[in-house]
């Protein structure tokens, strides 16, 4: 038995890597993907597979922050789909295989108004 | 010396009672609190506070997951103001005090055409 980190790291190194066999083979077979942003879901590892396989754009990842308890693991991941650049950051579920996983997508957006007497801009 | 997710619950439980001196005990006097969405930073605990004390709307928040090891703790927080609900991902780092706060506010968006054949909606 793997613990979940260890099966996160090699998701994310069989998804830069287009190994669509080693990333099947992270997933419990009844997976469930969730988008709470657009509320789309996904259910079971061939359809989530495909999903990823059929994602448009060059896009590769680096991991950019990972913490792990037993059962749970949230990855913050730094992606580049040419000049374009954002994050993702996933909550996983599971044993050795991932049982769950819900994404966030966070865009960039311009500050309020009424707070830059405490912030800077880096 | 607390578990850094007690000080994490301690952290929102006060945030959420705007109990502003529980709050800042537990930060660190040099915590940095980061927004990578707007490029945004805040150094010391007295502006970090004051940021969180007039921060508009009647926001009221729950705990939705944690994922916690030593060093280091995931918050992903529910919140709502008024009618609007919105989430919150906290990456936080310290011992017993928070040293640092990367914080991410993912929006609600479309989800993109071409990828209905594997989806639902929820």
């Amino acid at each position: 038995m793997t613990d979940l980190r260890k099966t996160v790291e090699r998701f994310w190194a069989a998804a830069e890597a287009r190994d669509w066999s080693t990333f099947a083979d992270t997933l419990a077979e009844d997976v469930v993907y969730t988008l709470p942003q657009t509320r789309e879901r996904i259910t079971g590892r061939e359809r989530y597979v495909e999903f990823n396989r059929e994602y448009p754009g060059d896009w590769h990842l680096r991991i950019e922050r990972m913490v792990a308890e037993p059962g749970q693991v949230v990855s913050w991941v730094h992606f580049t789909v040419g000049l374009e650049e954002m994050y993702g950051i996933s909550f996983f579920t599971g044993e050795d295989r991932i049982t769950s996983i819900s994404d966030f997508w966070p865009e960039p957006y311009e500050p309020p108004a009424g707070r830059d007497h405490l912030t800077e801009r880096y």
